[in-house]
């Protein structure tokens, strides 16, 4: 017996009711165009703080201090904001995070720093149904250092295990790059477990953080993690293509050496020397001019996930998957609708992925109408729910919308 | 016989005056505390133009259209952008010129592209005293590939020249790497012979705009330019850190791969592809998700350039380093203060460089006094002047401080 649409209306009002963190909505921009925002996970909705912060921005760092600017806080940007994300997010200790390039290019040169760094070791082990990026960096730098690729493979709604990941290692491996949460499913992969499990054989384990960072309380530290990298438009609201955050554990950092080597990773950038000679610490890993603008937005965003706290966060984005989850169950099974994403909430990330081979077709109907899933192919409707931007009503006007557009589909 | 400061003051403002271009000065924001900004080649000012594009960007495409707006125009920004600068600035057709990542990555992609492209060669040319980055990312791949660097060196005050560059070439070369305006001396290098010296011998050139671009009249199409990197928050004022352009010639492109495999450079970024297939043209020289944010301001200074045209603003640029060296012959070389530009204009682009002992304790006191020049050890005052931002005014007062100052300092 599933709940009629009166009963969830009344369980969501109820949800919202009892939310914590209901208050903290008022802190994102909203248009009337947007009925519904499922898509927290692809691009976090903008804060009327940055809004503000930008026009300041224009107005006093960059037109009146100018270049003198670089030394008053620009400089230290990419590692002040670096640990940050660490304490707030990460569960990492300063000197061990930095912000800058993109997703792609910070897998890539922690990627690289670590198959340098074992020489000897040919393996890497990575997951086939992870991220298309994570897998094409890997391809890349598999093929210029003949190195072989041992790809693991998983199900729909689930991800890569413990003992999937054990079955391959040895002491060939030099490198395991995971997904702490699929982008896909949803899946969390048991981060503890798995790096204990790389390290047994003497390698060096990278964590894709893009879909955990901000709905996940992490501890990297505490696990022992070698190297990580995150997104920071997703759960982290800083804007379209926002820089990403790399992690290189303390102990790693002066072992590890980057392959882009720019005058900002230098010991000293400034000295405009012969050679390069990397920064000891954490800055060796930034190499070019750091991406001040776009490292704006997710400030704002931090301030307000350190106001609610990452704890709280997951405690609301559990409640909001399971809701969702809820009406699918009542509304959108009915129409055969499969969930693809685990029901334990345990092993469950911030977004749920719903299948029907009309998706494609209804996501784009949806979008008009302004409920704004994801699509991903072949089936794929994914719904992710940013807890502090995200409403229980507001989960079920999407999916309720999803139920009527499917169900005319189906005719 | 010199000028006095009067005659200076007279003929600055019969400069401004007669100044088609000064109009567009009202189009900066400026504030008291800056008394001359010699620094527009480091880091351009804002536009008012900018606040406002910032603003309407957080409520409307971000705010409203959230990730609707990557079909609606971000996937297209990275080369819709490029194909703008390549128009607009560089004498590049369309299909050529791609926005993404910080100058040190693009110099690294298209360098490892252009060195992966030419097996069997194994040497590269470039210039000693080019700017940092440059050359710690030649270091580092040609240390990684087995390769031999041949510097070439220059004294204070010039640059490259096409006979240095003859020395060295053979079929042994790869790749030359050349900075087209050197970031200490503004020395031009000659791009049309040196361009066509290195193609005698059939190797790549990638020539480094970062301090052209804005401030000359590029005909990379015309040239046969092989490869190109510039940077946009110089002179094309798109703040601190603001994405790189780079250009691949259109006959190149398909030849050519670059090691950062990302899912927006896959010939179809969607699918979620088993394999890496790079997109054909340029797009497959970008490699994460665009920094859009990062790219906003740019937009800006470009619909500037654009009404003012860059002949246009390179008249304008050389009379403001001509009467940059007229206060320096009238004010500064009394005071022992040499110029380290080329006297010649033609041999010169945007800025010009001073050099004394005393330089680097002027330059803090300048900055406290709101004159803002930039300081390159060891002893270098460079003054980079962006003619759309800058009057002759302007020029004078910062330099007749430095004067003030450095007469006080000599006692």
């Amino acid at each position: 017996m599933t709940d009629s649409i009166e009963q969830l209306t009344a369980r969501a009002a109820e949800l919202d009711a009892a939310d914590p963190l209901a208050h903290h909505r008022d802190a994102f921009v909203r248009t009337d165009g947007v009925v519904s925002y499922l898509d927290g996970n692809s691009l976090g909705r903008p804060l009327h703080a940055t809004r503000a912060a930008l026009t300041t921005f224009v107005d006093t760092t960059w037109g009146d201090r100018l270049i003198r600017a670089w030394d008053e806080e620009w400089m230290d940007a990419p590692t002040g904001l670096g640990d940050r994300i660490g304490r707030v997010l990460l569960g990492a200790a300063a000197g061990q995070t930095v912000v800058g390039d993109s997703t792609t290019v910070m897998l890539y040169k922690l990627a690289h720093a670590a198959l340098a760094g074992q020489p000897g070791r040919d393996e890497i082990v990575a997951c086939a149904d992870d991220f298309p990026t994570d897998r094409f960096i890997l391809e890349g730098l598999a093929a210029e250092r003949g190195l072989r690729l041992r790809w693991l493979s998983v199900g729909p709604g689930t991800g890569v295990t413990l003992e999937q990941v054990e079955e391959v290692l040895s002491e060939r491996t030099a490198l395991v790059l995971l997904s702490h949460v699929s982008y896909r499913s949803a899946w969390i992969a048991d981060m503890e477990r798995i790096t204990a499990a790389v390290h047994e054989v003497g390698a060096l384990v990278l964590w894709d953080l893009c879909h955990a960072v901000g709905v996940l309380d992490l501890r990297l530290d505490a696990l022992g993690v070698d190297l990580a990298v995150g997104c920071t438009y997703k759960y982290l609201n800083g804007g379209p293509g926002a820089p990403a955050f790399g992690y290189v554990a303390a102990g790693l950092q002066d072992r590890l050496r980057q392959p882009i080597q720019g005058w900002m990773g230098a010991a000293d950038p400034f000295a405009m020397g012969e050679r390069y000679e990397p920064a000891s610490g954490i800055r060796r890993f930034i190499s070019g001019t750091p991406p001040i603008v776009g490292m704006l937005p997710m400030r704002d965003m931090l301030d307000l996930l350190e106001a609610a706290g990452i704890e709280a966060a997951r405690v609301k984005s559990v409640a909001l998957t399971e809701f969702a989850i809820e009406v699918h169950d009542a509304l959108l099974a009915p129409l055969g609708v499969e969930l693809a994403s685990p029901r334990d909430p345990a092993l469950r990330g911030g977004h749920v992925i719903l299948d029907h081979p009309r998706f494609r077709e209804v996501t784009a109907e949806l979008w008009r109408r302004g409920v704004i899933p994801d699509f991903r192919p072949p089936h794929g409707l994914r719904v992710g729910l940013s807890p502090l931007s995200t409403s229980f009503a507001e989960v079920l006007a999407g999916l309720a919308e999803v139920a009527t557009i499917l169900g005319a589909e189906l005719g």
